[in-house]
């Protein structure tokens, strides 16, 4: 078997999960990386026939003008974030991309987004024109580069929430509204229609909207391709799905969970915009109960600390009360590098995804839950049993 | 089919888990307590049809001279452990408790806790006359209060380790040793040989020997009974069990595990001897490495801060390897009362016991991991895992 | 000479504060409180003539309808902040006190507020007609007591800001205004005119206006009596107090100071306003600046966390620059019960502000900088030196 | 006036902190490492005349084979303590430092550090063979460099502790004993005495003996010179000179203080020796009775984590007895570069003490109270009150 070419196609390519996953890859390539925080790695997953790293090409969508170099070399001088040769030894491998990155779509990205826009990006486009575009661009990249597969991978910045009850319920019905100028489709949503109305995947690394609509998921299953999200789950949240369950296994009664998160990048500065931050709060809030069977009193708070850079701090406080109602506590603090947490499982998930479409598997690629804050199509929260949701899946 | 009565036998009857462990069983029986910490008070066990509250009859050994209703109140007046109404409305019942615990035995406890013994605990049994004493205190305990089945817990002070090879290999070899004055072993193991000689069931609640050598699990299989342990998992360990999984599913590297415990309880004062406290340590470091894979740089210290009285505080501090290299740091803090933490499971414990009595399932209880530092038996130590074993069983 | 007996009138009489202050009071009469948090009672006051507990009469206003007796078990059986007896001990002196309780005033308080406000609180009232009334109850609580001298303590809950501009500059101008149903006077500074107009002696434990304008202050100084505030520094803000100067004279550059308070008492209600909780925060954050000289990003939160009772927890996370432009951090926890971390200060206060009347002295106290956040008329912020302005004072 | 030209002599001078200490130094005379972390920068001590840095000529005592650029990059590839830029850009200094760095003494350093001595440290030496054969060093480093004077300074590892009585009391009973090869004065103890019996200047950054005998600040009185010590206060120490005064001051009652200390550079390696450590330890423990005046119980640990490098982290968790006795707790975790903290602090060690040679000071100067844990001479523990100490003296 010829090994197959595989696309990455990164929705916000210059953004920092984008330049970290693409100069992490560069350094996989190069044998230097080791397994570190890469999910697909981990022994269980070796014999599954997974693409190696060098079947991989990098393009992407982009709306803000910068050069991928400079937003990795960023991570390094402002945020300490990776040692400096990481970048410095993918340097022409970087530009190599920078030249295969296409302007985005800024439609329904919110203001606070949209003042980032460059230049190119057009600003009269109804939906319809923008996914027409959009799929020029990934057709072309497909072309360019004699691909087999391309995963598009939206890990562009978090939108304004969307009503749901505003998105047309069927394919045919958000079909004919696309050339509504007022369509509440943001961006996200129309990258995932551009792709997969090509037959290609489709994953959504963020809490907008995305492929998340029973509509889109209909047409990926029309197209017989496959997509998946919300929300990487790299931090907070990840504990909040491993921390949970070991209360509610125990009978520990939760009576508030709070959970303050800081940190200094430009994902802080999208979500210092209270509509933005509404969307995300809301993915890392909702699986407490879930998990738990009731509604602990909860508090998330995002705030934008600049110094932090890229390192994220959280730091929650749970109070339970156990035995005969004696209240207890237990905190946490993680600092972790909120780039180099999402970047691994942005490859991880193009790699599991690739395998899906050589084993013709369409819809919600619910396997995958254990990577998302709010998986598609899955009630189950619990970390531990996501992850066997992927074992099973590998032993299939 | 008439209602089983079930004794609860707790060696160290009179200590900070007994006596929380009794008076929780009195609030429960007045349906005053709720279901905080139990185990199987979840909607999951609900249909097993386990043991009420109001069949147990506690009894138990106990080497201090002292009074339950004391104990139970310096747990509300020195470590503000629980609200004072729980042990004044259990006055009565306490007191009838303390009229059936018996003088165990010293043997092969070491001087920290042998100081502690009161003047009616023999000073020169052999091993076989010790075992024949408390099997006699068991057989008055069932004839006096017409049990069906008595669950011998041990709740006792940790005992120094023993050397496993000096523990003779066969129940043929070790019954011969009891005639020994020199046998090493520990009182634990001899309340286990006398619980499960008679047919009863034991559980091993602390990291000391217990039923741990083969020839014990010999004898449990011989005379068609059962046993678990060891060492409650309460705390600290329960959240490595938990988080350590998590690591490994994420490929995070962890490179050094530290742990400080402080707290103020007897636990503490007979911990504060090293060859005792090398029992503990042990039983709280080793799932580390059994859950990982590898063996990162570990630190465990258990160390005896009066103030803190019942409220075990630890801090844990793990420092990790995250996409290409970037160290990280997760640190947690907990703050339990460890009574109360590991009381409702000597509860829940002894209902599962009774219940796999009654099915008559005998030799370990390998479905009872979860409970467990070391489960006797299991070499499973990811919390969710064996949490399932538990589920798998109830289903059964 | 005979001994002086002393009024202690706690404006929010019925409030946390107040209740653990007549609670504590009542111990320390008995001789059985220690000297725990009691500034007053370290050696270095002892030979200053302060006055004995025993000297103190308690009355006060109050807008809610409650029971002090009520309020004060509320702390044992909701917050676990004492214990027990302290409350049930004091039973006698705190319906005695009840019964010298009066309605306060509700002008300007907020809705929030406003809304606890039982029936007998006037709503008719301009703010003359109120003044008049609580200078009728602390005259009657006088004459009743045969008291020397009353000390009035502001505990109430904390008012929305007041725009300083919006007040009349002299004591001319606002006393002429007190006729005007739209003076933006809150409560806080009535209950101050009413103190100080009959020459009794005002503390403000509260971020509310309180005595704090220039008018008010000359007041103070027209009528030969004394005044301070504001804002009972107790926790949080105590640290950073204590901290920043060592940051300052190790020249270690602070980026940002992170703060996130979560509590559950009812100041945790009142301060869900985000009106009121201006206030407070405006309080709690201008003295980092003040000490360090320049101005790092802060973020300051304050959250209703109702599990947590009177239980303030706070994470502070400061993030530093150390030689050569490393970035290090440091965390600190704090879990204070606030009342009781707050009354034992009202106590001092009381006991020093009653020596300044018998020493003569008028106007501002400022001698006693280090109880507040935002001490008047003291531009010192450091903690360590404002300490020493009040041994300088006992020394003088 | 010429400008002054002063040595900088390091005794220890390959290790971590005068590693940092050299490369910032560089930095300083560029222009480029701003003021973070420089005591001697504070616009208080501007106008005081200190030497400019590039008055300063650097040498040292070494025993261990090493050269400083290898040393500084460790801190950079292994530690992320610092930009690689500061020790690229200085790496031709060093290399010149290094070139006059001659073999120190490893007598009485025990037998932790003595593995580390190379092979050009002498083995036979008597005392005083060995401090003929420093001074050589010293007075060819000062006519070398054409020297105006020579601050010394120890930033070697702790060694253990001598007993104080086994030391003789006067400098000319001490004198004589410097032919005994059983005397139990250790190498730190040379080094001072080579350098003050030169009239140089002396420094103890370490907990090692130094010069805190009696008979060597005789020494330093008789020969016109100074001297100071002992133990750098750059971390959690410092952090309990500054915490525990604010406890005292509120009279919030210290029942327990824990702190735990964990890092992992080669000052780590050499306090896992228990003989080492114990020296530390102690140096690190007795300020809080001083400052508190009661001994709460108090444990500290140092525990040696390799991941760590140079980051120290502190756990430190203190339980309070608040009003009515109430149980309350501060937590704080300081991570904080162990290097980075101490080595401009050696720098302005060099400034001050520079200055005192100018104004004539001899003996002990108390007025550096404020760098040390144990300030030789001084009772006063308090951080704030030891740094008015040295405003005085800049004052004066």
């Amino acid at each position: 078997m010829t090994k197959p070419r595989v696309g990455l196609w990164l929705v916000g390519a210059k953004g920092g999960v984008a330049s970290t996953a693409v100069v992490g890859l560069c350094a996989l390539r190069r044998g230097q990386a080791g397994d570190f925080g890469l999910v697909s790695h981990l022994p269980e997953f070796r014999s599954l026939g997974l693409a190696d790293w060098d079947a991989f090409v990098v393009g992407g969508h982009e709306i803000r003008p910068a050069r991928l170099f400079d937003e990795a070399m960023r991570l390094v001088s402002v945020s300490h974030a990776m040692d400096e040769r990481w970048v410095t030894e993918s340097r022409e491998e970087l530009d190599a991309i920078d030249a295969r990155v296409r302007p985005g779509t800024a439609i329904n990205v919110g203001p606070t987004i949209r003042q980032f826009a460059g230049p190119d990006v057009p600003t009269e486009e109804t939906p319809r024109e923008a996914v027409a575009r959009l799929q020029r661009d990934l057709a072309e990249f497909a072309a360019a580069n004699r691909l087999d597969h391309t995963v598009v991978v939206n890990v562009a910045s978090t939108e304004p929430p969307v009503d749901p009850a505003a998105v047309p319920p069927t394919w045919d019905a958000l079909d004919r509204s696309l050339d509504d100028r007022h369509s509440p489709l943001p961006a996200s949503s129309l990258y995932a229609i551009a792709a997969l109305d090509l037959g290609l995947s489709y994953i959504n690394f963020t809490p907008s909207l995305g492929s998340a609509p029973e509509a889109i998921d209909e047409l990926a299953r029309l197209r017989r391709t496959r997509h998946m999200g919300c929300d990487g789950k790299t931090g907070e949240t990840l504990l909040k799905s491993v921390l949970a369950p070991m209360f509610r296994q125990r009978n520990l009664r939760v009576m508030s969970w709070v959970g303050h998160n800081i940190f200094g990048n430009m994902d802080g500065v999208v979500l210092s915009d209270p509509a933005n931050k509404k969307a995300k709060m809301a993915s890392k809030d909702h699986l407490l109960r879930e998990i738990l069977g009731y509604r602990p009193q909860t508090l998330v708070s995002i705030e934008y600390i600049e110094s932090l850079g890229d390192w994220k701090t959280a730091w929650d406080h749970i109070h339970f009360k156990g035995f005969l109602g004696t209240p207890m506590t237990m905190q946490f603090i993680w600092q972790g590098c909120d780039s180099l947490l999402a970047a691994p499982l942005v490859l991880d998930l193009a790699r599991f995804t690739e395998l899906a479409w050589r084993r013709g598997e369409t819809g919600r690629m619910t396997f995958l839950a254990s990577f998302f804050k709010s998986p598609y199509g899955v009630a189950q929260q619990d970390f531990a049993r996501q992850f066997q949701m992927l074992e099973a899946w590998a032993g299939s």
